[in-house]
């Protein structure tokens, strides 16, 4: 795939300084660009190299003002990050296709309804009385269990499985072999030492713009629904437990582990490796830092924890500051013990 | 699914009191029951709950005496847990029916035994030589290599993957896409820094009675086996190394990873997130708490261990309480220090 | 299979001490052998096992001098440790075969090539414009995307799921359900508190002789590739970010997890559950204890590094001795303070 800079300069409504007939083939930051490929500049901290980049041509702000000579041709739009992304996107769909279709063989169980768009891929299962939405792709070996609902444009990547009675909104992204909805993890102990399991009956209900990284679990409810609100981003290998509720825009990084019946704000920020302990609950807006225990409520909104058990991040720091000078402070007070005998005899 | 307090009553050898006609079509927890739910108060904590509670109907004890009025119809039984449980099992078979038959395309080996009652989902695959017991059902997707005996009454579900050789008891529950049998990790170094891979010839034997998470992995032994005894609960994203064995009805939470050749008790109970270094072991009924990190051998039976690197739990938490004082202690020592200048000028 | 002590001492070029008609139908380890067994001695901690082993056969140097009688058959080498690799690895041959040819239904997308020696399994899906090498195993229900490269001698495990455009190298082997290529975590925030997914348009490479386990998954890059280099061993449940770089050579334990563009030098061994931070550097040869948080660059060659946040093992192995006794560090301070107001007064 080649364009000009004129055509790319067209896509995006762009001026160029420089040579319009430059042929590009690929996008590149700006730092590892090359000849043939086009990169942007939008953070100043990434000024340097401007002027040093191999990159044929560079999408910058229309207001910079460079201040060395610049050998790269520029296409200069009103925020050179928009429009970078915007071409990342033209790209995507140039690069990942298009898929529609329905591939054989594949299962389409009986009273499942589809919508327009759909793709179906080969090896992919869909059950019984399920409702799947317009633009649906659902890739190979897929599988979705009976009585699923699934909205408009959602993507359900190679191996993922869905469990019965799901609900999942529209434009969510599911990657490669992430379960939703498998059995929380409930079981009674027995007078004899062996558990019991409880059945676990509830669902998954998943709001609108959901991701939810390859090989992460979200387990369904005991009874209700563990929830997933609306714009939720959930990384690779993370475990949701049974009746967990995520609040709308929450951010969680990869392989953290959120127990059984706990609950986390809205427009949170999960560092990956991070646990929280079951039938807790933390406010919109915290900040969890990476492979932080989070063990009890933490009722105030906007605070940034850390540590296991996490408290505070200004106190974590503070405590973690002294704790690589133990050594030390133990010889210290060594010493004033010392002195203390000394004043004694 | 629809039914009247009457229907539910009889079920359960209860007695009723308030109105059994009313009509009851879900299940619920006492502080979210609705109109048209029933749900049941065992734990006195949630007592509060019932004189508010908007359920149908509330499953109940016998002995139970009410503080104030009730406004939802009872129904009294010997033990109102058992009973829930029970009314749980049938809802249970209900939503998730119980499926039967073989779905087609399905692969079955040449050699391979299956018994009655037999669930073999489409794009199923079973290698050859295997045995499968009764009742077992094998969702789609799901892989069994070669040479693997499965025991009766064991669920397979969607993209669960068991590597040849191996042996599974009766009343097994594999969740989605956990893998059992792959590969332990076992390299040999070389003197040009590379690694060459050491054969992994053994196998996973799993007993009765054990369920195995969405997505985790157990691995082969190098030679022998890697046992998981009966009754065993293991949770999602767990990884069992190569030669580990698990004592009977230990439940380990989601996340948590054991090294190889390592041996863990009967009846343990261990947190989200827990490590455990290769070639230790731990006494039965000992506790691990989430994130724990065991890095050696533990003998004696039902310790509390907390921490990275993990120690007894009360001195764990003794520890971590000045932990988070550290700079006060700080401040406190250099006052001391301060103080004896002071008095020595 | 059933073999005398004769045929092996053959296959291995040693010599036989005892009865060189013994027949032989496992491996075992020294301490765990039993008639019928051959194991092996090579590390002298074992050596006692060598004179009360129930194995029929020990394969052991040939310079070694017994300190005791010993009952079983010998077969003296030149390497014990090497010979009895040698030995698993027909074994391993045997025990696993040698699969070849291709099952139905099975799908591979147009313009795909596929080299001699090829296994493709029932229900594994190739996709369009692929190149794979020879002698490579695609197992039941893997999945390959468009645009592929596999070199020769490749095992692609059941369950595995490959996404477009990713290359990779000879003799890899990637276990059940591992992901790789899968989107980058990448969102840009918006003014409103959502997030716009920052389209993933790199890929991923792969060199040779690189293993990665079980449900473990590698991110695409989100322009690039992210790179895993020759030799790198990874294990089961590991994650790795987009624009990650793994130098050769290195190894990688379960459930570890590096953030996205940082950067993991030549020949490092990575403990179990560790995690990096985007964006910072990992010299060669760098170690990390398992659990450990490391959460800035490393520049030097060689180091230790253990904790959350990692620092270098001595020192966190003398924080963390100070650490355990802290009640008692406080309580020292305590007396000094008592002391020192006593004086006073």
């Amino acid at each position: 795939m080649e364009f000009t800079v004129k055509q790319i300069a067209g896509l995006l409504g762009g001026e160029i300084e420089g040579d319009e007939n430059l042929k590009v083939n690929q996008l590149a930051k700006i730092e590892e660009g090359k000849a043939g490929a086009i990169s942007f500049l939008s953070n100043l901290k990434y000024e340097p190299y401007l002027y040093t980049t191999e990159a044929s041509a560079v999408i910058i702000d229309k207001r910079f003002e460079p201040r060395q000579a610049i050998k790269t041709t520029l296409i200069r739009v009103d925020n050179s990050y928009t429009a970078f992304t915007q071409l990342l996107q033209v790209y995507e769909q140039i690069l990942k296709g298009n898929k529609q279709g329905i591939e054989q063989p594949s299962y389409l169980g009986e009273n499942s309804k589809v919508g327009e768009g759909l793709y179906l891929g080969a090896f992919a299962y869909v059950g019984k009385n399920c409702t799947i939405g317009q633009n649906v792709k659902i890739y190979p070996q897929a599988y979705i269990g009976d009585n699923v609902q699934i909205g408009d444009n959602c993507v359900i990547h190679s191996g993922v499985k869905i469990y019965n009675n799901s609900i999942i909104g529209k434009n969510c992204v599911f990657f490669a072999n992430a379960v939703i909805g498998s059995d929380g993890f409930g079981f009674a102990p027995q007078t004899d030492g062996s558990y019991k399991t409880i059945p676990q009956l509830g669902n998954v209900v998943i709001e609108d713009n959901v991701s939810i990284g390859a090989g992460a679990t979200v387990d369904c409810a005991t009874m209700g629904s563990t929830i997933i609100r609306q714009g939720v981003k959930i990384d690779n290998l993370v475990q949701v437990g049974h009746n967990v509720e995520i609040g709308k825009h929450t951010v969680i990084a990869a392989q953290v582990g959120i127990a059984g019946s706990t609950k986390i704000g809205e427009c949170c920020t999960i560092g990956g490796q991070a646990g929280f302990g079951g039938h807790i609950y933390v406010a919109n807006k915290t900040k969890v830092g990476g492979q932080s225990g989070v063990n009890r409520t933490w009722e105030k909104e906007g605070l940034s924890l850390n540590g296991t058990p996490a408290i505070e991040l200004q106190d974590s720091l503070r405590a973690l500051a002294v704790f690589r000078k133990l050594p030390l402070l133990e010889k210290r007070v060594y010493e004033l013990e010392k002195k203390n005998q000394e004043d004694k005899s």
